[in-house]
């Protein structure tokens, strides 16, 4: 069972969760910690070894400071609707590992502002929704959102979702939407970033995810990597590159998110791997 | 012997060099070349296996389109002058490979802004001449000049060095001054690039090594590395980790230039490796 | 159009070859070459702008050490027949490439020891065959080699095909058999890699794509990559992070092989990259 | 103040020593712990808020198991003596970083079994003595033990030393001898393996620091990393490739030894960052 806690730091805290944990006889199989001191932060993240009886969650609460969000076994199974464009990768893999179980979420629809990847999403048995963004994007966004009310989930996934959500949507979600984008050295503003990347012959080609906020391509982070570039590539070539290591970055992200190691604060995350 | 081409790209350049090569008897070590096709522009760089004999760079022009700069058997010993700030880390690396001759360049001297770094540069019997940039940087740049013009010099390595250099000063030295700074997914601009990153959370801590010129930390990349980082780095330890990374970067850089294997159009590079 | 030229190193071959493609009007896109001075072989790959007028290949061999490999335009989509046991990573991102025409060839069907992956194959239309190998290796190879007989086939690709080939097969497909195994610092002989490695604390894991020889594990390596590790991963998470970096592998490997990169020569391999 | 135990695992450890600490009004600054379940053993690292009243270390010992080891303060500035050969890329890297107080220890003296290095010591004012391996090596070695028996000393870094210690001699110093070598996938065993690497075409080279004991080469594992190689490597690149990231291994691997964060149990390391 997973047990995570955020709260301001104090003296002590550590003792006063295990020594509960041991009172309560459970058995600590993993104890991950991060304090900020800069922002007084405590962060921690529990594996032990029997389910909750109940009543822990409660004694927990009555331990920590009043600010303290505690999560005794968080759903183990996340639930999660993707959002797609044209492009494929990242959703094919999460396709693929929601199919042989190993995503650690169930994929509960797709929608895609195209068709393209329709076929794809039927053959796994995965409902695709088609709503376009070609007028009103309010419209499109209304849509969405009636889609998604019909289905539980904890997190929406912009798997190379290429429209920008209003901050009215955005602001629905507070920590529920994951993003992944192209990223370099030195960053690139505006349209067409690989060819600006290319056109500026970067040595490296990177990929971020990151929550989504109003703030576009701005949110906490919660991985990044990067592949070695060089000038035999074109911008076609960086495209490609880009698109193999987005998948590799949106696929570590959201096992650590559906794993409860990320945790949220300020502008950044805290991850306790 | 190395002999390094660049110029507009026709049918034929590769059989052209290469047939002449041939009929002087040249055999070819190593040839790498590179056409971009969308300037037109193509790069070559060999290696043969014996000396010119001092008609071979004539005949060549004769061979090539008229802007073509050839260089043949270019001075395999490069002279450089290092000029330095505070920081000790790129310096020491390039002053312990000069010192055991695997540079591939021979440091005339170093400038710093401060005098701490007088004593190491001492024990390696290099000059160093300390030039403060407390007045007007024009009387700093000045004195910079007057002391570059008592030596011989290929390039100038910024090696953290921390002063902004007038386009006047940079503009002396087109594609031969070259410059290592930290980089960042996101970038970030402004002071303190390390507490912004901390801040902002990020995962990765990189460095730039790039030719100077007037546009700052804008000019063409000569190479790119990147070291993971995650929210247990504070802004110091990121720090740190940015100095192990910059020494890298910096000395690859350094290796290609030195070995004549970098060519700089229009505000990029082609490295032939 | 591809060409690649492999044969014994002379003075002049650039010049021979770029001289023919010149006279012919070809137009040179790429041109990557290696010479191995110690084996005193060369190798190179050409991209050029138009189709073999059909004689090109003739005229080639006519220039040529008689010793040359010359292939003009090979088949620029490959056929490939795909061996499995019961992991799915490189099978799976085979499958998705293979179906957005990503892969650069074109799996003809998968054989498979155990049936588990008979679903996923069928939701992409690729016929499954199961061959046990419970009795005799011998007649589980002869029904491998009918089922391979009935389509046509460039390579087979072991994606984890985890029984040992006889010398017998494996030496009826030289050059033509690619598999894809976890390789650790330092190796790790027998049974259970992964434990074995875990007990010994590696900081590592890896994966390595070769072509089969009759030495087990031990033919020309095409590809190689590693991840990080800690002692904070089992034996079973030092597997799940060997099977992400097997996959990236194993596509890393098809794509050069597929893209007529890759050269085989003593135990080795060079990939014109 | 640092804080180190290593101890048989059992319910409520935690709660003991962070109980212990808030008791005796110590401020946790950071505390990272793991768990081997396997073996059952408990490893935690703390970074406390103030130094020890002198009576901590005995007050834990009578809250843990009877088999902990317990350092509360251990020494901040290890003593090291170096042990070289006749290349100098790790040797500088630790001069270096030793004469700008970032080792996090202070080297004592060096031993080569040549005398290459011995200017190199003298322009940093370490001690430099010779001691040949030329006739028998029972010798040399006592002459090393007593020039050992002169300097306090923590750690022995063997920083390319390439003569082998005797079981009678490593015996001496358990856990006390670090060793930084290169290393590959596949491992070759023998003579000249970076020949034998070049000959097989691997695509990475690699290097492992680790503790020595009498199986050479194969004590516990401190740090590895490896760097990418291709065919245009001769045999030669691929040793000075090697040599770059044997430095940058061996430079991680003292920096968390000298930090305590490396603890030692059957043939592997726990690494607590």
């Amino acid at each position: 069972m997973v047990i995570v806690i955020q709260c301001t730091d104090q003296i002590g805290l550590v003792a006063k969760i295990s020594g509960l944990l041991a009172e309560e006889k459970f058995n600590i199989l993993s104890m991950h910690e991060h304090v900020d001191k800069s922002a007084n932060l405590f962060f921690m993240r529990l594996e032990v070894d029997k389910q909750s009886n109940g009543v822990l969650e409660q004694k927990l609460h009555q331990l920590l400071p009043p600010d303290a969000l505690v999560k005794v076994n968080p759903n183990p199974e996340k639930r999660i609707i993707v959002l797609v464009t044209k492009e494929y990768h990242c959703l094919a893999d999460i396709l693929i590992r929601n199919y042989f179980k190993t995503l650690g979420a169930s994929v509960q629809c797709v929608i895609g502002n195209y068709t393209n990847l329709e076929d794809i999403c039927k053959r796994f048995d995965i409902p695709f929704y088609h709503i376009a963004f070609e007028g009103s994007s309010v419209d499109a966004e209304n849509q969405i959102l009636d889609t998604i009310a019909r289905y539980e989930h904890d997190y929406l996934v912009l798997a190379k979702f290429m429209r920008i959500l209003s901050p009215g949507f955005v602001g629905r979600f507070p920590g529920k939407i994951i993003n992944i984008h192209h990223s370099f050295l030195p960053a690139f503003a505006g349209a067409n970033p690989y060819k600006q990347a290319y056109e500026r012959g970067v040595k490296l080609v990177g990929a971020t995810a990151h929550f989504v906020t109003d703030d576009l391509d701005e949110g906490p982070i919660i991985a990044q990597q990067i592949i070695s570039a060089d000038h035999s590539l074109t911008a076609a070539d960086m495209m490609k590159a880009g698109k193999e290591i987005e998948t590799a970055v949106l696929a570590k992200a959201l096992r650590v998110v559906f794993d409860d190691r990320v945790f949220i604060y300020k502008n950044k995350t805290v991850v306790l791997e």
